[in-house]
């Protein structure tokens, strides 16, 4: 059987993709002028980036662990994306985005 | 209230620790005789010194992810320490006392 | 002016594409045979892994630091190119390749 | 000959020591009522804690590529304690104070 399988795939890919979009959402809060808004969306980017990076590379390298690691992951991309869905930047709503393709990913795997 | 609680911070250090021995307990491993043994305990030193610098990381910034962490942590711990213990090489055996002491301060804050 | 900019996004993507590589080499090479020759292989992998998933993270939130994580990012894939190139496994000759594009966008950049 | 020397234990010590006042002080300025003037602390802060959990790693594991990680390290706590010590906050304080002591530990192996 082919390693990664396809879902599998998709999930590295989603993580990759999520952990861009919150180190991308961190550093643009940082530099907006409403940055008493932005306290909590940093600190979840930060969370997120971490975990996505984690399970990217827990799963890359097939990790026994990945059945927490997902729902981690998922955790950390839900709370993520309520936070960041609430605000108008663009960097918040594209992370809003990748957080729930990347819980979603996650999910498929976990099931 | 002090910040980080004395169990918070046992939890912290003993992460840290861990990390260390993992990372010594898989270079040692890579550079043993007997490499056809150390295979899974190359694999699972990796694993469970990334998840415990994740976790030490959460949990010095105060994330709202900590009680997932402290369980994935403590799953890390448990598998490297029962591979670990199975080795008579010196750096195993440290590694799987560390394992089994992070572990063990998982469970304390988990509870 | 666009950020990123487009040889920085390329470096983004180098650096995420090695990383893939790199961890999938080093579980690889741990499941191989002929083990006992991976041992150098294993350990660039993970530097270069280490290495690749920092800088991708330090270019996306602009960090002021880039200039020597190029430098060392670039030292980190040469190494690990040189070797994986020596074996003629499939992972190892597909993360050759992706240590030298990401050396090569590295220095773009630094350039 | 010992593994690890004084030298790099006392380096691998104080990175981990950097570390955690990175971490620590990331998160506490994020919750200060003066955020505005913690911009440029946040993200150096974020910065440095992972340029000396890398090096804490790479110093552990033997890497090869451990002179030019001191350099970046080196250069991180720098940056770090040179923004921090401009902040009259504890943490801030404390931080400044590990990164110059790193920035030193990492400056004696680099010699």
């Amino acid at each position: 059987m082919a390693f990664p399988s396809p879902d599998l795939q998709a999930c590295i890919d989603a993580c990759l993709t999520c952990l861009s979009a919150c180190e991308t959402c961190a550093a643009a809060c940082l530099n907006e002028p409403d940055l008493e808004m932005m306290r909590a969306c940093i600190r979840l980017d930060r969370d997120c980036a971490d975990l996505c990076a984690l399970t990217a590379r827990l799963l890359l390298r097939g990790s026994t662990l990945h059945a927490q690691a997902y729902a981690l992951c998922a955790a950390a991309c839900d709370a993520c994306a309520a936070e960041c869905a609430q605000h108008h930047h663009d960097h918040c709503q594209r992370c809003a985005e990748a957080c729930r393709q990347c819980a979603q990913a996650c999910r498929v795997l976990a099931a």
